[in-house]
């Protein structure tokens, strides 16, 4: 096939019904850090991760048998959670064979709103494996930033930047977005030091804030690479 | 007062609600053309504007006395209307004394997504008039970028990366807001040439496909400076 593929960057999940087509593969985005979290989660072995809106529909799996649950708001960890929303509760953690029901703050909303669509998550740890997925999938594409909260977040963008260029590389997609072009721009502007440059965002500071750099480190430039691409299948993440 | 006050940055009219709270002042931007065409019309010596959302509602004012109704939809004028939204029709025309009555794709409902607050409007051409009226009144400041409908353009969050940056030298303002700091980065990857900068934005190339390409020169980099700050006063803009 000859003719290039589109790709449109969302820049928070609530305006996601203005790019909805149903047909579009979707690449949800919540790099610092649900999106990160899921494929660190993957790379350790859980079976499946369900993504749910409230803290009472993850609570309602606590203590079933093969489930665990962790949940994160305002970028803290809830009590009464036996997990939250930084990879390295994951690693070498006893998860393997396990279903991990997670809600976060934005991500999981993210992924909720285009439950219609193809949904495959991405993040640093995985982003050449999607690259390659969507490539040879050769779909049109909706990068779908998670945001903070309803409003633009900057980390979000610049991964959906420098998956785009990956994507655009390729000779199979273009673009016509305004919203992608400005990615590729913001990645630009960042190269060579996207930890520094963050260092005013908003999230950024919020989770140095709560001593989550380390977080913050990993989800930027993750030591670990994985091929996992996590796929939607009805309320559950399988690996695809 | 020693206290900073905040600007934040909202990227389409429709997602005014999120940074809506009655007290800030918004700063309305429309570039190419709606707020461009409104600080040129006050220039020529419009008495008034009455920015309205819908066409008939427009037409309800043709032919009143001392009216002139100017409709704009996905960039092209609509028949019927004495003027549509490009600077060059308002430029030397009869228009003094004049309410004009407009309707635009995005500009106009920016206005009216935020009329519980003061709101002025600003382009290229009083952007000085603007930030220093902004310095001078020193209160919270919301740059309110139309979008197209509802979703980000690219020279609007340009533009309000200018006027930011002229704020935050003032020293009275301040930012936390990852929308402010992506706008004034695009912006520091245009500077120098903003017209081919934006040859692949959405919004120029549909410009330039209606042979409107002199409207998108004039308004990045307008001929004419105005001290006129448009401000909303009821259902009107009037010079303030």
């Amino acid at each position: 096939m000859n003719t290039k593929k589109n790709i449109s960057v969302c820049f928070t999940a609530d305006q996601f019904k203005k790019y909805a087509d149903r047909k579009s593969t979707v690449v949800v985005i919540d790099l610092l850090r649900a999106t990160s979290v899921i494929s660190t989660a993957f790379m350790e072995g859980v079976k499946a991760i369900i993504p749910v809106q409230t803290l009472d529909e993850a609570l309602s799996y606590k203590g079933k048998d093969g489930y665990i649950v962790a949940a994160e708001r305002n970028a803290k960890p809830i009590e009464g959670f036996d997990f939250g929303n930084s990879p390295f509760h994951y690693i070498n953690a006893d998860v393997e064979g396990k279903t991990l029901v997670l809600t976060t703050t934005n991500g999981t909303k993210a992924i909720y709103n285009a439950r219609e669509h193809k949904v495959i998550t991405a993040s640093y740890i995985n982003i050449d494996a999607v690259a390659k997925h969507l490539i040879d999938e050769h779909n049109d594409v909706i990068l779908l930033c998670s945001g903070w909260k309803g409003v633009f977040n900057l980390e979000d963008p610049i991964f959906a930047g420098s998956l785009a260029k990956l994507l655009l590389k390729s000779d199979k997609y273009e673009s016509n977005c305004d919203s992608m072009f400005a990615s590729i721009q913001l990645l630009k502007s960042a190269e060579g030091d996207l930890f520094n440059y963050l260092s005013d965002s908003s999230h950024r500071r919020r989770l140095k804030s709560l001593n989550l750099e380390d977080d913050t480190r990993f989800c930027l430039s993750p030591p670990i690479k994985s091929d996992i691409i996590p796929i939607l299948k009805g309320d559950k993440l399988v690996v695809l």
